[in-house]
């Protein structure tokens, strides 16, 4: 007999990793959202609620991440049911944690777990990937990837998605800090300019190359070296009040590196295990030094990803 | 006894790789040239003769990609004596493989070969930087860096150069067409916008990451999905005539890429070994039927990079 409901934990994720605008994100395991999905014998896709750290949310299912991944999976299958959902949101809303991408692949996995035919996970980022179009405005799965796949992710590709999960150097970590205020992704985007300076394009992909590189063979002062965003974070610092000090915090603390998760306003640093506790304690004293209270997680870059807690296979 | 006088190959090399434009380039070992340093009690540094294919080149020091490397090598050294040289060229002239990389590479690593304390291969990597700028109008490493130290070679950073030797899958080979005519590096250059749309940027960057990932896991669909130059080529591409054909040619016969080779007109492929010579034919047809004569070759992107062949040590 199929089960007919099940819940699904989809953890967050840092998009961008400095150095991979759109394409690479990791995922941070000290926080998801929580989904439950129940097949109906009625068609179409309903939430029953939002709850959780950021209940305000839209509770029509087409314009809610959620219900529009499972609206392009029924769509897809042409599923003779429907779905009737709740959703227990772990990440803030507008924290630039990949709340909106962890709440569609949580849905697309619990879904999966009470499909007839269980579909491939390729199958279940293109799903949750229509969803994410909801929030974000646009096709992208630096967030959706990591969340679903777990760790440090790649994708190559948006019709014909390649995912890589990418190797991430033993005892590195990443420290996770939060300050307590709202960006939104469209705005954040909005901001960018639709061009990038030739030479910072040079720059940006001998980063970007050189942080690939150095993850696959451990080179720890080449990560050091790549970890630097020449491109978007100039553009986006200033939505950050204490930005820069909070950056040269952490690289005086020992960071490997230290940026802008996805479109802000949380930061995330990279850190040998030993100096991590020291690059949170510097940031977090950074944002405070201007009266912001943040939350804040020393996590390993590495996850299951997205999975099904109960009910389902 | 120091050697007074040393003879260096440098291999020549595909600068840009399709994605890797500035930062990533492999050796090519197929062609080269030979330059024979000899230690002389004058300071200042003379060009005794430059021979080979290509003849027609400045014999003054300091408008000489070679000459200008062995210059700064002196006063970066402050050495006491001079250097006084030869030249035969393997590397055509305006091939886009590297020639003036390959003669300022040999120059210096011939020099090293007569002075009392050698220098590291970085610190060589910087003064035939120096050479190539001469040619280049820019300080640029995708050809030096794999004439060098041979191989699939990325280069991070110009001041302090990070250079990663890229492994590539085993059984992969390049293949090499250079059709008869001349494309003056600076001219390619010039033609390039200084800018890059952001859509562009993104699309870019993933094939370049996939690339590296691919090259590090042995992931030929992930290669073939990422060979794929969408910001310059489409740029330059109208310079090489028959490029397109030459292009469809490759990938028809099984290339997993195809692009320019540096500035061009040489356009490499690479491929598995088993199509590799299918590969070369289909290119030396579509230029040939242009009336395009060339000259080709199916190389392992492996080598030892530019070494000492007679005398230093």
């Amino acid at each position: 007999m199929t089960v007919r409901e099940a819940t699904a934990f989809a953890p967050a994720s840092v998009g961008n990793v400095a150095i991979g605008f759109d394409i690479l994100g990791f995922s941070v395991e000290a926080l998801g959202d929580r989904v439950t999905v129940r097949r109906t014998d009625a068609p179409g896709v309903t939430i029953r609620a939002i709850e959780g750290v950021a209940a305000n949310l839209p509770l029509e299912a087409a314009g809610n991440t959620a219900g529009r991944a499972l609206l392009a999976m029924r769509e897809a299958l042409a599923l003779p049911f429907g779905f009737e959902m709740s959703i227990v949101k772990g990440i803030p809303l507008g924290s630039g944690l990949g709340g909106s991408a962890a709440s569609a692949v949580g849905a697309v996995v619990a879904a999966n777990a009470v499909l007839d035919a269980p579909q491939p996970q390729l199958e279940l980022l293109k799903f949750a990937m229509q969803g994410e179009a909801v929030a974000s405005g646009s096709l992208h799965v630096d967030n959706i990837a990591p969340s679903l796949y777990g760790g440090l992710v790649l994708t190559v590709g948006i019709e014909q998605p390649r995912v890589k999960q990418i190797p991430v150097p033993p005892g590195v970590q990443a420290v996770i800090v939060h300050p307590h205020m709202f960006l939104g992704t469209r705005e954040a985007r909005a901001i960018l300019a639709k061009t990038v300076a030739l030479s910072d394009f040079v720059w940006q992909t001998a980063h970007l190359a050189g942080f690939i590189s150095g993850c696959y063979t451990n080179d720890l002062d080449l990560i050091r070296t790549s970890l630097d965003d020449v491109v978007i974070e100039p553009q986006r610092h200033a939505l950050i009040p204490g930005f820069k000090d909070v950056r040269a915090a952490a690289i005086l603390a020992g960071a490997l590196g230290c940026s802008i998760s996805g479109a802000g306003p949380t930061m995330f640093a990279w850190s040998v295990a030993a100096s991590a506790p020291a690059v949170r304690e510097a940031m977090v004293a950074a944002f405070g030094a201007r009266g912001i209270a943040t939350d804040h997680w020393i996590v390993d870059i590495e996850s299951r990803g997205a999975r099904v807690e109960s009910g389902g296979s």
